[in-house]
């Protein structure tokens, strides 16, 4: 299910193997952080907590995405690791999207690095063998230079959706609103979850839901009080660790497998996609007007 | 994304070139009218709106389509033209479908004919790079000689439907109470809009919905009163123009590809499946039937 | 529609052609009882109804779908028959699934003879151009031995699905409780009902569903007190028997075809994948402590 060699392999060691080359037996919660997550393993439940906490708003950059794929393939490649939840250390902001300043200005090369890590995240979450949970602290409406889609992809390819319930928080593909386009899987993922009318009206629009709306749509399953969206995205996971793990894995490998191989079949001509339009000079306008217009509104 | 060359090239003049050819210089709004419908084009905002005016019900003739086709081919080649709003001028009626007399005691050439219209039709609304909005002022429920399913087709191909609040319209494709069966690609349509239950079966039952049954179904977008229909329909369209022309267009064409690209490979073998059947003495008696039992109701 | 030469021609004779050797007319209603489930044929409207009645909860053995198969060939092949419904005549169990001992200490010559009924009553069901109308007593929560996702997917299959209106009765495909996993056909049929998202969480969750909760997912199309459960049957029987036939099968196999000719084209694979993974030791061993589970809670 989960796609094997899709990240090089990387000399930046992500807090392993310290307690093992210390001899030391395993702790009973293991907490490895580095510059812009913290993870927390529970050996004993097998439940891992991914806190992104990189402020001002967890945006998405290339080391933020970088860092989180390395742990994802962590995780995944632990045993004794079964679920994961997503959630933020920063106060009211899941993530602010995709980094814009990472796609604009920057080489062709910078470019297709960038996407093929996004690629790479979404090809483990989507396709991961663990319990995916997001719990949403949610988004504020306006946030410079970042891109909300990103934040809330990451929660569409998760196998349950908690938000917190205000109706001030915010989440949608929302692209189409800085001139770019989702890609295919981006609209794939989408469509599983919501069904195609309302995955083509969010998408033209590039439309922010409420909290409320989102419960409506279905982009999430369930609102919580914000205080109590922790110990809710916890017994979620213990009501999905309760099934057989394999048949849940062979079930959701089912599930999902004919999306995971629509990009792995079309995984590099994607980046010359993303490479070649973000490149065009009408985009990387698009894309400065919008900061601009976010760095106005902010002032 | 807009299929080319669907259309033979027509000598039937549509209004166009008038003020140019005397020289005027182009009008802030201007309209257009033929025999079966008015189009209006406001050159400031880009959004033209195509009022059907067919009376009695604006029932889809042989004409009444060609003259639609050709319309739509015109906005869809204006670089002027953003948007259409498709509603309509007779009261109480947004279109009674089909006309079934162009279906029944004909030559199979007239039938193929009528078919490939509908087909080009289709291709162009729903692959349109313009966004569209169909402001439905519904359909009453017993017209003679009329297929409400035509209509209804119209509007699940625009981005956006906007019905009158009124319990007493309705609207579906109701091909099998005529027994006929609407294509693969009225079906695509269809489950894109209202998913595969729904959709397996209204069509099996050749379900008329009632205003608020639409609306729950997912048929339509939202219910306004019926004096409000216009006004919203304008609001909706300049939400939507507010966003930019490329990323909403190559998003539009992501999400309904496949469903043209259906059509598009298997064109002329659809129009053969058509005229085949319903060439069938069996299916004509069924059409002389239906249409004898609506005179009666009717008279 | 119907896929032909599915079942090898059978033996066992199912209470047929008593009438004609004795030289009698038809009867206006005709009932055939066999071992598991009695079949009356009202002649004047062409329903069927098919009561289950293989007590103490109506689990899907082999003897039990060997009987259904061929019941339901019977019906199709008999021109006077245009719907069935199916019901319990056991209070308050529509049927309790596949019999798990019929997967459980078996050669891998049983477990394919059982799968291949299985497939072949789905091929029928899904595929009749009869209209299908499941009328379920429902499932109590906990019943021995059994897999109320074989009930389900009998349920799932058919053209409407009313449901007695009371909150202790529970329908799902929980075959992941079990440690086993739905092949694709009962999860393409699933899909088709409710959509991907729920399908998905549904599927890895092994969830029964209550009557309420079926509703609101879509799962059934409508609740009725459990007295009125016959009579609603009947009248959607006779509202569906208002359209042409011919029509609504051509609707019918439109909209199901895909789905059936995936399993068509993998049946052999499908039967081979089913016995290799359920005669695995591991797997054995889960069925057999499942069945201990229920045995305790029973006792």
């Amino acid at each position: 299910l989960c796609p094997a060699g899709l990240l090089p392999l990387c000399s930046r060691v992500w807090g392993s193997g310290a307690r093992e080359r210390a001899g030391l037996p395993p702790a009973q919660r293991r907490a490895f952080s580095n510059n812009k997550m913290l993870v927390e393993l529970d050996e004993g439940s097998g439940v891992a907590t991914v806190k992104f906490k990189s402020p001002p708003v967890n945006s998405l950059s290339l080391d933020f995405l970088t860092e989180l794929s390395i742990g994802l393939e962590k995780l995944e490649n632990n045993r004794g690791c079964r679920a994961v939840i997503f959630t933020s250390a920063v106060p009211k902001i899941f993530s602010a999207g995709l980094d814009v300043t990472e796609m604009c200005g920057k080489s062709t090369e910078h470019y297709a690095e960038f996407w093929r890590v996004v690629q790479n995240i979404w090809l483990r979450l989507y396709g991961s063998n663990m319990v995916t949970v997001a719990a949403i602290n949610a988004s504020p409406l306006e946030t410079p230079s970042k891109l909300p889609a990103g934040g809330c992809l990451l929660a569409l390819s998760c196998d349950y959706r908690i938000m917190a319930d205000n109706p001030k928080f915010v989440i949608g593909l929302n692209e189409s609103q800085l001139g770019i386009v989702a890609p295919f899987w981006f609209k794939d993922t989408f469509v599983n979850v919501v069904g195609h009318r309302i995955a083509e009206r969010s998408l033209q629009l590039g439309s922010l839901h409420s909290a409320p709306e989102a419960l409506q749509l279905g982009i999430v399953d369930e609102l919580v009080p914000e205080e109590k969206l922790q110990d809710k995205a916890a017994a979620v996971v213990a009501q999905w660790l309760a099934l057989p793990d394999h048949a849940r894995q062979i079930t959701k490998s089912m599930m999902r497998k004919s999306v995971l191989d629509r990009l792995l079949t079309h995984q590099e001509e994607d980046v010359q996609n993303f490479v070649g339009f973000i490149s065009k000079e009408s985009i990387q306008k698009s894309l400065r007007m919008y900061m601009e217009m976010l760095k106005k509104r902010k002032g």
